[in-house]
Formats: structure tokens, sequence, C-alpha cells
């Protein structure tokens, strides 16, 4: 591995995304995960009435829900995270709603994870890699095409699925969450496996996310290559925690999924960095939950997010 | 696991499969993986004059090869494989490309796997999987989206990540591949980890293959839940067939990654089934090697690929 490589973009991942988190004092992630039925119906008749019941419909709607979002979040978070497989189940459409809604994070000063897990190997890990973070090979010269700031990769494949990641995260200054331990139930079925050498398989993991990146630590004391660690799994992540001092973990599974901020707490570092923690429904959806029901009207929605996101906040203090 | 569900398809992936090898004579799929510098000039400028050097121009280009591709196989082999990462990188306008690839595979009777090696937990993965395999929610009924026979599937998740996909492949009539034993030269670093049981993670993926899909074979003696097993690995790919007599594998590594005949033969059953053998650019961009330049024009690239699959199918003569 090589440590010093042209950096396109502008710095180090980890050192603008510690530099968002102080700047915007918490360090929490929204998650962008629309769900076509918890769309307030206003937006959705505005684009039926446009496009019919299509696919194309279903992608305006969402776009112009998550713009709401953005907009009511932009200033108080460092970083979003839209969840690809609610984009391109509209095919794509789709596709170009994730897109657009990237674009629009980007432009109200967000960092932007695709949480795509994408994996393979070689020239089509290559592939993925050039879309999502760099420039991709277009006739006479190469252009951007999806160009977030991060995304997440899935490690079954070993070191040939996370090299061509790894390349272009240093060369182009961007970021990739490796999926360590996840926040699922089933993560033990394969991740707890106990290893001949007594250690399970995410420690063996977080063992490899070490050694593949630990040459690469930007002026934050982080690196580019940071981990997938569930909230809801806080005794794990303390073990990891310890394997990976510079590696930044995108904590899934705050809020809907079961873990607190007591939970999470273990994902930090003594500096009180080092996380980034997630939540999708809770805050896009906060109009429809009990708890803001009654406060917030449909029309609403983007308020109760912002509603939601500060409460998120507030529980985080004592943590991060 | 419920063994009676409602079959909304054709009937039952692995006994479209195992009709179309037997219809065929041969279990060859090949593999669609458009590179742009690859796909001759008289096409790339053909849609560079009508869109400018766009991604549009990129995925119109990628989409007029592969119908040639495909009209020039599609009486030979049973199926065909592309692999999302080439088209996803030109963003909306290449995923629009691999739909419109797929259906054109389809309408030529050619059955498709997506290979997307998509990965996620519960109603994200739902989304992923009614997008491929099922119908996706939208406004107030259900369509299907991209709608192909099976899909590739990374298992690091465990359960929570393969069960959507098996709920959606019962209902539907498809299929899905598991990566279990991957062709590159690092799978190893997770993958033929020991565990404690003195079995590798992937003997315990076999046998949890097996215990996920048991439960539903087809009358061809053949489950909807296959694997991917790669060719660069035979003494692996024969401990896994004694795992999983009943499904299907996948099997990449064939030609350009050093797979050959003889090293794909532990991948299949004494009854010469059992398994598809993948060969992407061999075949696509036969009008490049060497054996064929002479002989193809690139105006003649899709002979070449005919006349590839042919000495493909020639070759497993022996095997299959």
């Amino acid at each position: 591995m090589t440590k010093k490589v042209e950096v396109k973009a502008k710095g180090h991942f980890a050192d603008r995304l510690i530099a968002a988190i102080k700047a915007k004092k918490n360090p929490v992630c929204v998650g962008l995960d629309p769900r076509l039925k918890s769309i307030p119906e206003f937006i959705q008749k505005r684009h039926i009435a446009q496009y019919g019941e299509t696919l194309a419909a279903a992608a305006n709607a969402i776009l112009e829900f998550n713009k709401g979002i953005i907009d009511a979040v932009c200033d108080l978070v460092p970083i979003v995270k839209p969840q690809i497989a609610f984009y391109e189940q509209y095919g794509f459409s789709g596709f170009w709603a994730f897109e657009e809604t990237c674009k629009y994070a980007q432009q109200k000063g967000l960092l932007v994870i695709a949480d795509a897990k994408r994996n393979d190997i070689g020239s089509t890990a290559e592939g993925y890699a050039n879309a999502f973070l760099g420039e991709v090979e277009l006739f006479n010269g190469k252009i951007p095409s999806i160009d977030v700031d991060a995304i997440t990769v899935n490690p079954y494949l070993g070191y040939d699925g996370i090299k061509p990641f790894a390349d272009v995260c240093r060369k182009y200054g961007k970021g990739m969450f490796v999926l360590l331990k996840t926040s699922n139930p089933s993560s033990g079925d394969l991740q707890d496996q106990v290893l001949d050498e007594k250690m399970t398989n995410y420690e063996l993991m977080a063992h490899l996310i070490e050694s593949w990146s630990a040459d690469d630590v930007g002026e934050s004391g982080y690196g580019f290559m940071g981990a997938v660690v569930g909230a809801t799994y806080p005794a794990q992540a303390a073990v990891i925690r310890k394997l990976l001092p510079t590696a930044i973990f995108l904590v899934p599974g705050y809020g809907a999924q079961g873990g607190g901020a007591k939970d999470v707490m273990p994902c930090f570092n003594k500096d009180s960095l080092g996380a980034i923690v997630n939540s999708s429904r809770g805050i896009t959806f906060a109009y429809q939950a009990e708890k803001y029901a009654g406060v917030y009207q449909p029309e609403a929605y983007a308020e109760a997010a912002r509603a939601a996101t500060l409460e998120m906040i507030e529980d985080l203090k004592g943590v991060a």
C-alpha cells in the first residue's frame, strides 16, 4: 500500500467528517430510507397527478419528500445516509431519485454516505468504486458519476473486494464503511462464529480492516476506512473499539431497532469522537409516531423530522 | 418455513433452469459485463453522434452491444448474467440499460440472473428482493419492477439477509445464488477460516444454505437457493457439492480467471446437472482475443461471441 497518493477531492474523508461533527456538535446521521406508503398523501397526489401511478411518480414523490427532510436537518447534522434499496426498487427512475437526493444533500452542505453494501472483485469492484466515489471512464475521458462522500461495503470476498474501494478512497479523499458487526438479530450466524485462533469472525474482520487501512490516517487521527457496528451489540462494540482505535464507526440500530444512547456509548473513543449514529424512520417519519402525530400534521412532516433530530441530538449529549 | 406457497410465476426456478439446460444441452451462462472501451467503435460513434459524450450515450451503446450478443447466443445457451456494476456506474442511464438488457434477454427466451450481490436486512432486503424478483408497492397496488429470474446474494449478514429473498423466491418462482466460495485469490481471507468446530466458514455457509432451503426442492430435484462456487477452487467445490446435493452452483472463474473444464467438473452432480458455468469477456469480447481477431472484424463482434460460445459448449461436453 502506498502512503502518498494525489488527493483529487477536498481533503481526507475522516478529517472532513470529524470537522463536520465538531461544527454541528453532534454525531447524528439521518438515514434517508423513503417508504412510499409513509410519504404524506399531499406529496403522493401531486406526482400521481403529473405522472400517473408510475415508477416515475414514485421517484419524484421520494425526491420531494427527501428535499423537505434535508432542508429541515441540514443545519443540524453533519451527514446523511440514503439506503439505495429504497430507491432502486423503482428501477432507473428510483436510481435517478437516489442520485438527485445525494446531490441535493451535498448542495446543502451535508456529507453523504451511500448505504449500498456493494461487494465484488477486480474490475467489477472498481466499477462500483469509481461510480460511487471516483470517476468513470467515458469514451475519451473520465467524469464523476454518483460521486458521494462514502459508501458501505460488504467484506465477504476478502481483500480483493476491499482494495478497489480503498484505492479510490485514497485517490479522491473519500470514505468507506466495512460491515463488521451488523445490528440484526442473526448477524451472529457468520460474524460471531469462533475461529480456531479463538477469535470470532468479526474480530478477525476488525484485524483485517486495521491491516488494510492503518497506513492512511488523517490529521484528525482517524482513517478513511470505517466499520459498521450495530448499536444493538454494545459488548461487541467495546471489543471492536479497542481493536480499531482509528476507525470511524457507522452505528445503525439506534431507535427503531432498539438501541439507545447507552448502547452506542462503547462505539465512541475517549475524545467523544469516532462514531456516527444513524436514525432513519425515527426521524424521517416522525410525523407518524405517536409522540409527534398530535403536534405535526402530515404537511409539517419536515418540522416533525427536525424535532425528532433535535431530540436525538439531546439524547446523545451525555455520550458524544 | 412454510412448504406450500402460491407461486405467481411460471413454476419453480430450478425446474425452469434445469429444463432450459436440457433443452440447450449445455450449462453455459453468458456474462454480460459491458466495458465501454471494448465496445466496437462503430457502436460508440453512433451513440456519441446522437447524445454527445454523455452517460446516456454510454448506456445506449451498452444496450446496442448487448442486444447483438443476446441475438447471437440466445439459441445456444440457457441463461445470461448481467453484472450490474458495469451498468450502474453510468448512473440512472446505466441502470436503464441494465433493465432493458434483462428484458431483451427474457424476450429472446433466456433466463436472467442479476449479478448484484445485494445484501441487507429486514425491510431493506425486502426492497431489493421485491425489486429484482417480485413486485414493488406502488401507491394503490403492486407491480413488477426489474423482474429478473434470479439474483446473487451476499450472506455476511446471516439469515436476516437471506429470508426476505427466499420468501420472494418461493412466492414468485424465482431463484437466488448465495456467495459461498468465490473465485478470487483472497476469497480465503474470511471464507477459508477454520472454525472451532473444525469446519471452514464456507462449509458452515453450505450447512446454513442447506438448512435455509432444503424444504423447497422442485420436480427436477434441485432447489431455488443455489450457491456461487468459483471454478478456481475445484477441491473446495467437491466438498461443497457433497454438502449441498440439491443446490445449483453458479460457477464463475472459467476462462479469463483461469478455471478450465476440468476445474468445473467437481461442481456437477452424477446426473451431469447441478451447475451453470459463466464466461463473460471470454465470450462478449472474443472479437478482441488473439484467436478470433484475425477472423472477425469489430463489426462481426456478435459472430465472434457465438463462435466463442460454441467453443465453450464443446469444451464442457466431457464434463456436463
